[in-house]
Parts: C-alpha cells; sequence; structure tokens
C-alpha cells in the first residue's frame, strides 16, 4: 500500500504524509452527536467530511475500523462544568426517562445520515455503555497524580499536567491567556484552578443518572468518554481523530491530557477538524433565528428556505467546499449545487448509452489519476468535482458525437463515475439515498441494455418480458428517440 | 381508561384483565436478539408480535414505555453455561472485534425492522451497556443469599431458592425432573448443583470481553440482562414481559428467580409469549437446512422458496395466525397472504373514490366494536382480519353499487381501515417498505429468470452474456442441481 495520501494535522499544522501504524489497518476516531435535539446543517458537515475519510481510506485499500460514539450523558450546558446535563433537561421537560429522549433523537439522527447516504461507522459506542472504561481511565489518571478528589468529584489537574507536558499544544492556546479570560464562577470552588476539568461528577440529588464508583455515586465529564472509547476499540495509540473545529478547544486538548496523564502517551497520531457552516454569513445559533435542522432543509420547513433540498444536494454542498474552509449557506448556493447534482445525473444516464468506437479523442486514464491526486492532496472535494464536472462535459460533448471514445475508455470513464462520485464522494444519483440504489440503478441499465439488444436482433418476445419483468417491479420504461428512459 | 383487554398470562394459564400498574402508564419488556447473525422468521414473529401489543396499547390510550434489548454478551452456546459467547465466537471467526460483529447485525436487524414496519421501541438498551446495573442485581443476590462465588464466578443457587420459593412456576417444570435430565458435564463442576446458573463469569485468558468486579476481571450471565434492565427502565414492578416459547425456560424462570431473589419480588404481572415458527411442517434449524433469514425471504434467495414475499406480505402471514398458535411456513400459505394483502391494497384504492349517499345498508360501527372486540381477546388478530376481509367485501359491493352507504358511515369505514390495519396491525399498504437493496435483489432475481429461460431455450449466448452482465456489477452466479444462487 504505497500511499500518497497527505492529511493536514492539526497538532503540527501542515500536510504530512499519512502513513498508519499498522497498515493495512487504520483506527479512526470521529465524534459524534449529543442526541438531546435533532441534527442540523453542522452535524451534516461533520459526519459527511469523516464518512468521506472513511470511504476513501476503503477505497485505498486500507482496513479501516471507524468509531462514532453517541453523547448520552455528562455534557453539561455549560464547558465549565455547570449547568445541567443536556439530556437531562431534555428529559425533565418532556417528561421522559432520559433514555427515551437518546433513543427518539438518535433514530432521528440515523435516519438523518441515511438520508445523506453517511455509512454507518464499524462501532458506535454509547457513553452510558462505557462508565466502567471511563472510571478505569479516570484512576489511572488519579494514580499518576494529575487528578484529585474533592467531595466525590474528581477534576483534572491542568496546572499540575502543565508544568510536566504542554497543555494548550493542539488548540495553541496559552495558560496565561486563558486564565486572564475565565472568570471564577460561584460553585466551581471545589476547582482548585477554574481550567480544570470534571472526570467525574458526584450526582446531586436532583441528577437523574448517576452510577456508583469509588468516589461517589456520580456521572462521568464529557471530554472522558472519548478518550476511554476510541483506545478501547482502536488501542492506546491511533491513527485519526477528528471532529467539529468547535470541539477543538476544550474537548480535544483535554482528550489529548487526559491520555497523556492516563497512558503516558499521546493517543492521536493526526488530528482533523472541519471548518464550520455559517448561514448567510453568520454564525448559526437558535437565537439568531437562523437554526436550521436536517429535516427542516430536506422539507424546505423553515422561513429562511427559498424550497426543499435533496439531501444530495446537500451532500454535494458539502463537498463542493473544502472541509478546512467554512461554508456559507444560502439558498443560492444550494440551488447551484442542485444544478451540479443535475448534471451528474444527466451524464450518468448518458454515460450508459454510450456507444464505442474505434479511437478516443479524450484520456480518462489521466483524469483518473488527477481525481486520485486530488483526494490525496488532503481531502480536497472541490478539486475533484471540478474534475468530475469536466468529466460531464466530456460525456456531453461524445454524446453529441463532437468526441469519440474506445470501449476500453469509456470503460475507465465510467469506472471514474463509479468509484468517485459514487463510492468516495457518496453522491447517489437516484436522489433516493438507500443502500444498493446504485446497484439497482447498474442492473436496470444492464436489463435495458439486453432489451435493446433483443429488439436490434428482431426479437420482440424477449424484448416486451424484460419490460413486464420491470414492470412488475414497479418500474416503467419508455423509448424514446435518444434511447430508453426509465422511472421507479 | 376502561379497559377490556383480556391477556394470556403465561404465569396463570389463563386469560387474565389488563389492569396496569400506574395508568395511563404501562411498561413493557421484550426481548431482542442476540446480534451474532442475520434475523430470521421466529425473530420476525417474536418482534412483530410485541410491536403489535405496543401499537394495542398506544392505540388505546395507554403511555407505554416499551423496552425491547439487544444482548451482546453473555449469551453462550449452550444454554448450561457452557461454550463460547455467540458473539466472540463469530468475531474470532470474521477476524473482527466483538462489537465491530454487534454493530453489523444490530444495523441489519434495525433495518429488517423497518421493512417489517416494526416501530422502534421507546428504549433499546444493550447488555454490554449494563454492565454495572448487572453487578448491583447480583450483589443483591449474593446479600439476600441466593448466590454463591466460587474461583471468581457467581452462580445463582437454585436448590436454596427452590426451597424459600418455588423455581419452575413459570414453565411448570418440577425441580425433580429437570435434575433427572441433567447430565453433569465436565467443567461444571463449580456448581453446587446442575440447575445452578451464571450470574457472572470469571473470563478465561482467550475471552476477549471482560470487565472488572468484586468477584473477577469476567462477564455477566446471560438471563440477569434482562432483570437488570428491565428494572432500570420499567422500576421493580412492571407491567408485561414478552419473548418467544423458546425463551420461557430457562431465561425467563430464571428471570423471576432473580427479581424475587433481588429484589424481594415478582417483577413482572403478566408474562406472555408467541408460539414458534415450523418451515412445512417440521422445525427450523441450521442443520436441517431449512434456515431462511428474513433478507433471503424479502429476496426469494433460498432453495426453499419459489419466489421472493414483501415483507408486508410476511407481517400479514404472521398476523393471520394468532400469536399463541404455531404457525407454519409454506410458500402456499405466503402466496395466499401476497393475495390478502393485495386484495387490502385494492380495497383501499376503491375506499378512497367511493361515493357516499343518503342511507347505508351496511353498518360498520358494529363492525368497528368487532374489531375492537377480536384485539381485546387476547389480541386475536387472525379474527380481527377476517373482519377487515369483511370489510373489503363491503368496499367492493359499494364500489359496485349492490350496496350503499352515508357520509357519516364511510368515515367509520375508512377509520376502521386506517386505525386497524394500518395503526394497530401495522400493515402498510404503500409498499414502501422496499428498500433499494430489496429492488436490487429482485432484479438480479428477474435477470436469473430471464437466463434460465434462455437457457431453456438453448440460448447459452444469451445465458452467457446474461452473466456477465451481472458478473461486471461483481454478481458471481453459481449453477447449482437447485437452481441458481448468487451473492453481490
Amino acid at each position: 500500500m504505497d500511499s500518497k495520501l497527505y492529511i493536514y494535522n492539526t497538532l503540527t499544522r501542515k500536510k504530512e504524509l499519512f502513513k498508519p501504524i499498522n497498515p493495512p489497518f487504520v483506527g479512526l476516531y470521529a465524534c459524534g452527536p449529543t442526541v438531546y435535539g435533532d441534527a442540523h446543517l453542522g452535524h451534516a458537515r461533520q459526519a459527511v467530511t469523516f464518512d468521506v475519510l472513511f470511504r476513501f481510506l476503503s477505497f485505498l485499500g486500507y482496513k479501516v475500523r471507524y468509531i462514532r460514539n453517541i453523547t448520552d450523558v455528562g455534557h453539561l450546558e455549560s464547558d465549565a462544568d455547570e449547568g445541567e446535563d443536556k439530556i437531562q433537561k431534555k428529559a425533565r421537560i418532556e417528561k421522559l426517562e432520559p433514555m427515551e429522549v437518546v433513543q427518539y433523537y438518535m433514530n432521528r439522527y440515523h435516519e438523518n445520515m441515511r438520508q445523506l447516504n453517511v455509512l454507518p461507522p464499524s462501532i458506535e459506542p454509547r457513553a452510558t455503555g462505557h462508565i466502567i472504561e471511563q472510571q478505569q481511565l479516570i484512576k489511572k489518571i488519579i494514580d499518576a497524580g494529575y487528578a484529585y478528589i474533592v467531595n466525590g468529584s474528581v477534576y483534572f489537574d491542568v496546572m499540575k499536567y502543565d508544568a510536566d507536558h504542554h497543555y494548550g499544544k493542539l488548540s495553541g492556546r496559552k495558560i496565561d491567556d486563558l486564565l486572564s479570560n475565565t472568570r471564577a464562577l460561584e460553585g466551581q470552588s471545589e476547582k482548585k484552578n477554574p481550567l480544570d476539568f470534571a472526570l467525574w461528577k458526584k450526582a446531586d440529588p436532583a441528577h437523574i443518572m448517576h452510577w456508583p464508583s469509588e468516589w461517589s455515586e456520580g456521572y462521568p465529564g464529557w471530554h472522558v468518554e472519548c478518550s476511554a472509547m476510541s483506545t478501547k476499540y482502536l488501542g492506546v495509540e491511533f491513527d485519526i481523530h477528528g471532529g467539529g473545529m468547535d470541539l477543538l478547544f476544550p474537548h480535544h486538548e483535554c482528550e489529548i491530557a487526559q491520555s497523556v496523564a492516563g497512558y503516558g502517551k499521546d493517543s492521536v497520531r493526526y488530528w482533523m477538524h472541519n471548518n464550520m457552516i455559517t448561514i448567510n454569513g453568520q454564525k448559526m445559533g437558535r437565537s439568531l433565528g437562523n437554526f436550521i435542522t436536517l429535516d427542516q432543509l430536506f422539507a424546505g420547513n423553515h422561513e429562511i428556505l427559498e424550497q426543499s433540498y435533496d439531501p444530495m444536494v446537500v451532500r454535494l454542498f458539502i463537498l463542493q467546499a473544502h472541509y478546512r474552509s467554512t461554508l456559507d449557506f444560502s439558498n443560492e448556493s444550494l440551488q447551484a449545487s442542485e444544478k451540479g447534482l443535475k448534471r451528474f445525473i444527466q451524464a450518468a444516464e448518458k454515460l450508459g448509452k454510450i456507444q464505442a468506437s474505434g479511437h478516443s479523442t479524450l484520456d480518462p486514464s489521466t483524469l483518473g489519476k488527477k481525481c486520485l491526486d486530488a483526494m490525496n492532496d488532503d481531502l480536497n472535494t472541490p478539486v475533484l468535482l471540478a474534475h468530475l464536472f469536466e468529466a460531464t462535459k466530456w460525456i456531453n460533448a461524445i454524446s453529441a458525437g463532437q468526441e469519440t471514445i474506445t470501449t476500453n475508455d469509456l470503460d475507465g470513464l465510467k469506472k471514474i463515475f463509479s468509484s468517485y462520485l459514487s463510492a468516495v464522494l457518496g453522491i447517489s444519483l437516484t436522489g433516493q439515498n438507500k443502500t444498493g440504489d446504485n446497484l439497482a440503478e447498474e442492473l436496470i441499465r444492464s436489463i435495458l441494455n439486453l432489451r435493446t439488444e433483443a429488439k436490434n436482433k428482431q426479437d420482440f418476445a424477449l424484448a416486451d418480458r424484460i419490460r413486464n419483468e420491470l414492470n412488475k417491479l414497479g418500474i416503467t420504461i419508455k423509448d424514446g428517440k435518444d434511447g430508453v428512459e426509465w422511472e421507479i
């Protein structure tokens, strides 16, 4: 596996050649959602970004174990270990058991991911399912001297850690700056220092979610779940950890500190962060009234939206920007992506009908190389998409008789479409985003080819037989002057 | 809520009026799958049975919290606490992390449930996610004197329990009969008595899945997960516990013993068990070659199957027998259900077009009453379906002008359809439960039929052509003596 994949490592702030620890195996961890509300565009961008990484690594031949967690406990309203648990609060308001809230929003998240053609991860661990593993890591951190116990709660000692190691190496933040920007809040008096963060919190009487521990009946801090679950399934050292840029500090900074303190080493080789989404140039937020959930987006059900947008349009829109650039949502840009998707759909239809000739006036192998180079360059999906749009122009030109192509090169062109557009970018061209869709579509094309051949051989009985078989499956076909069209 | 629902309680062996502990709330627990292989007809029957109960209780106005678990640890190959963990064994064979096996089959199970229109439960807890809760219950049982520790493993003391309470009250089995039928197996010497069962097993070095405990680094026994998770989410006493009849002994018998020993009381008010499925009169089993998975059934991809069956046909087939009767699979009976589904679809189409008149010659309100009575009589779905088929006759008669109906009664008739057929029985008439996968599989079947026809006509060129087309799409086909098999 002679990979030429370069990945921008947030830790070193440069693009690095990707070298897995144990090739052909790759361990990939990405932070998943806290399931107390519907997923929005930000969730979609993060999920699609690491889905494309998962797909591309698999395409390169790596055997990828991809872990994406579900946060179902410990994520408090404020980053300063204050406020109510987000899930418990929702449960209180809705008069439900917290795990009913979790199940409900997790199911909806999965449905959104299915619509966006995001593959399920290899393992989707839940924080409440790994309380023991979190406690084991906390014990290691205490034993190493980097955590202290106050009134049944356990806090990570940031100052002690920073004296021995370097707190802030991922985010580039400096302890002194952080301290001067932190107000000591009421109720934080348990902490030696306001930068310290909770590893275990003693549950107050109103807290429904709690488990026994040697420190108290309580619940884990938010940061510790990812450190415990990633290393449980990927080993103490693994290849890639991803997440949104909003998680870089404090969440990922704290993960590094926990690993170094508890395991004596950095767990992660490559840290990857996708950038944020803005809405018409503004930060997205509930208070700004521009908070659009994916369901609203797919249904056109929000005052900002001029229309509904197909999940594949949204996926294409996300991939038309590089994952490290900010991505601005606007109706215009989504509508542009909608046109782009249509171009791909039309090109794929034409591609199925192209007749090969004895000579190629175009060179798909060069194009394939360019596609690979784009992805190898830190997943440059906008450049890859530009090449694929170039391919649609070729297809149009061949279709119009302005260019010609041999059977071999035609197969090459088809392979570029199926490999890069479908397998790597995960763009499904049927608009129905179901697994097996692509295969069904290709099967229909194959069957229609057989039918065309039968007609050419005057075997109309077979041609009709094929039409009937397809009709039985709910597929209608229409013979036009440009070939056969079909509809499910 | 003046319910007249009668439920057959396996514990008392009679139909009892259903009285929830805290109306309008109902706590319902049903055993879910051990996720180490694809779901088959038996899984479908159990899931559909308790889905209909969940739907009917909700229809009656109850607020149901429905828990259906996922068993992802502790289910050993033999009921006598011997053999390998089923999931670990699969993981070893497939060279995967056990939780990858769990995730893979859990996703497939969820997809099957979606196809069968089985609603997701309110909470779907996993055994590995509740190790602490299981340990807490085990401690209670030890403290109560009904369990003993040997070499780091904890066993339930059945003889001690039976002396104080009554082991066998659910299954009606007698200790003496059980003992005379039990051989003391090698390696069971840790147990005082062969009827004792493991609550916690010390992990041997080859066992990958293990957690710390005060007894040993080990893993929970299978039976304890359901007792721990049901009571965590439904309280120490709850309304209904369901499962397949194959789980009655020892699984549910052991659950009762654990609750009585640990909590001092029976947790469950009503025990419900669905009966088994036979295949052409035979027990279903891998060794008998009649083990049909749901995917195979939906795709028609098994030598026993004459065709593929839509998930809704399978659901209707299941509901055409009472859940406490055995249900025999045969192509004829499935084909009969297919015709039945078609009758409902046609009737629903006609129903939408019926013109009301000034006078009714039929009485839907009486019919509605009969539907309710059928469900109240221990979920008598075959009787309910007979009434609904009667309704299709009415609809045909009205449509043909042989009978007339007023606007009010027409609404009543529509309501019977939407309430009982759609909401309670969960029969969807839109055909939208087909996934792309299914379509792809049906397309493959269609193509293979064409190929068989071509071969029968000695058109081997076409037959080869079809084989090549499928190969190009990554589908290999194999001609066996019982027909064609294929693999993607």
